[in-house]
């Protein structure tokens, strides 16, 4: 139906996550009409990718380094580790400014179905983080999920091992909510977790 | 917030059509952590895709060479020629396998807003195509938008001075459709073009 190249290339595109065959045809025929210069710019971004970003031996992030300009930075608080399950809940976290201790990235969270069970997240490393760093407090920011709670509780358990506080992230309604379109849980969890107005 | 690399590719993705600053972002983390053949397969396809894919100077199609595989194909008949908006347009006509004739792509419709003008569409050419192959029908199927409807007309009035039949696709309800959810407009014209149950 169309030329070698574009099927080449749309049958790559589909296997990305979230774009089907006919988002992966509208992009090849994009681009197979864009400006060159355009199209050999992302050919070399993708190609790049793999030479230039290391993990970090320290947090498992994304890097340009090893360590990573977090774990590197003499100013951030070593004995509070915040646990994510991906590398954008870490950017989440950084953009809202508002955490300055160190990260610890798991890469996913407890799911039988996707084959992820305890071992996958290599538990023994964030154990062994904690104990080598003298860390006080772990704070387990895995995701308000099914899976992200199972995580949280494994790791919960699993660090009664150390002599450390583990806290987990407060429940509760988002900022700019709106209690008639809240679902039950979250009301719920938001009662629980009420404070008294200073 | 992420390795240089990797908001290199965020930046180069976002530019993309249908894909915004968040589906660049979980794309470019996607590839960062797949397989690196799959990401290297990927950039190559991307890088290719300028150098092998040419376009037909007859029908204006997307192509492996010159002329096309349609175009160069002596069973079609050539005193048939569809216009079409899009190389996606025919090679949906080209996979429900009902035609016969040869194409001809415009690369778009008449849309001052886009900057896309008369003569942004290259009417002169589709002229010449006619005379030069002693065209007998042109069958205009550009899309049934406003943009298409004014390519179309626009077609139909230049088309007067070569001595060319030409025809509009049908309009009508969709096979498998539903009344019940069909706009207004597409009712109308269906009953306009009624026709007797033989």
């Amino acid at each position: 139906m169309y030329p070698r190249a574009v099927m080449n290339l749309i049958s790559h595109l589909s296997r990305l996550p979230g774009l089907g065959p006919k988002s992966a045809e509208r992009l090849a025929l994009h681009m197979v009409r864009a400006p060159s210069n355009e199209v050999l710019g992302l050919a070399k971004a993708v190609a790049r990718l793999k030479d230039e970003v290391c993990t970090c031996s320290s947090c498992h992030n994304l890097a340009d380094r090893d360590p990573c300009s977090i774990c590197g930075a003499p100013d951030r608080d070593e004995s509070v580790l915040c646990v994510v399950e991906t590398p954008a809940d870490l950017a989440a976290l950084e953009a809202a400014g508002c955490y300055r201790g160190k990260y610890y990235v798991l890469y996913g969270a407890l799911s039988p179905m996707e084959g992820m069970g305890p071992d996958e997240l290599k538990p023994g490393d964030l154990l062994r983080r904690v104990r080598d760093r003298k860390v006080r407090e772990v704070v387990i920011a895995t995701n308000p999920t099914t899976e992200g709670e199972a995580t949280a509780d494994m790791l919960a358990r699993l660090l009664e091992r150390a002599e450390v506080q583990v806290t987990r992230l407060g429940y509760g309604m988002p900022v700019g909510g709106d209690l008639k379109y809240m679902d039950g849980l979250t009301l719920s969890r938001s009662l629980e977790s009420r404070r008294k107005i200073d």
